[in-house]
């Protein structure tokens, strides 16, 4: 997937679709995000548009990486959708899942991507399932100058609901203590 | 228009032109999408972005399919405008009516588009101008499947308005009938 | 930069870059939007987007000039940063000051940009440290028909400030001097 590299970072391709919506509900596009997800998008989102006669609508997006892809279709296997690429599969989705009639594809956008790993880290926090143990994610440029540390944001939010900690503190301190 | 074909649907091509406006009226903003849409436009909206110094402001898009196009614009006929293209027209009704300096372009944006057939269908709400009859765009893939059924908005609104009956239950019965 | 002319407007090139960001306060993007710009950006906006689970994130846009660039990075002079394109130094920023791991960046993007001038008004309000004058922004197609005539916002602000005179008017009485 990776095609150049450039000093700093690397750099990938992937495929951008995108459809305006002013006929679907709110809760059938969260439903739509779900399924890219869950479909091979490394992304999916909705942007707020007005339309033609003032309408609200949306701008769903989703991007996948560029190439062919052997998994399925939506769960549903058969020869119509069997070793199709991702850019293939998310569209059948979009076009089954959502009302769209036409959606706009962009191929062979550049994306300049850190590098990353993850720490596991030891918060004073215990009284939890992790036993207060919080992954943190490091992204760096491809010198190794840290730009990036994040502690992963669910874990965080399981330690704060059992801990009743505020999940700020909680992900600021698991952030503090892999910096060091 | 149609420059490739695959399994499940088909693809076209279209330009995609964009503009950042920080200093034009909501009004005006509509008004320019009326004037686009009446110009050859397949689609124009609005998307609110907040630029330099905080500005609530609004990114105006428009697509048009490629190529050459023979009508004038904006109804002026001269030497200047006749016989251009769908992207250079529209360019100029965004010079003129709206406030922006400088349009981004995008050409040969790919879009997979379904199928659409119409069907007429008869709904028990006879006390309107339309008789009670609404169309229905019924929306397939390639290969027949339908993926979308939809009761035309604007002729489902006429029998509402006159029946009274919620303009949602009169595009679903519609679409009901459709389906059958 | 410019490297294709129409009849009735030059076209440019560009280079545009996208990031979704749903781990930055907002003050961090009005930050991030600024440092931008002073770093050879011609533009830099948000746009507000649902991202998965619900999140309400925002794509932090950033347009520049396609090709090198000899200025340094963020006031940061070094051989890793010196000597770099418009594109790199702005990557830099955003991979350093936002929290953004991966950016989407689309090259030689086409503008179709008008030509301006700017004229020098007197307004009859000279109670204020600019004695009135503002300067009006005046932008035209390659045959010369004027469409968009802008008094200066900030030099318009300043005249209204100071004599109390509400903003709007300041800037319609610069324009409609400009205009005859």
């Amino acid at each position: 997937m990776m095609h150049d590299k450039c000093q700093l970072w690397d750099m990938h391709t992937l495929t951008h679709m995108q459809a305006n919506i002013d006929d679907a509900t709110p809760e059938l596009l969260a439903h739509a995000i779900d399924l890219l997800l869950k479909n091979g998008a490394i992304d999916a989102w909705v942007q707020p548009i007005v339309m033609k006669k003032g309408r609200p609508a949306s701008t769903l997006h989703c991007i996948c990486h560029c190439g062919p892809s052997a998994d399925g279709v939506d769960g549903i296997r058969n020869e119509q959708v069997d070793d199709i690429s991702a850019e293939q599969r998310l569209l059948l989705i979009l076009f089954r899942h959502t009302t769209t009639l036409g959606i706009r594809i962009q191929r062979n956008i550049l994306r300049a991507a850190l590098k990353r790993k993850f720490v596991e880290v030891q918060l004073p926090y215990q009284n939890n399932v992790r036993g207060g143990k919080v992954d943190v994610k490091i992204s760096s440029l491809n010198n190794g100058e840290v730009v990036s540390v994040k502690a992963e944001f669910d874990q965080c939010k399981v330690v704060s609901e059992e801990s009743g900690i505020p999940l700020k503190i909680v992900s600021s301190a698991a952030e503090r203590i892999a910096w060091v």
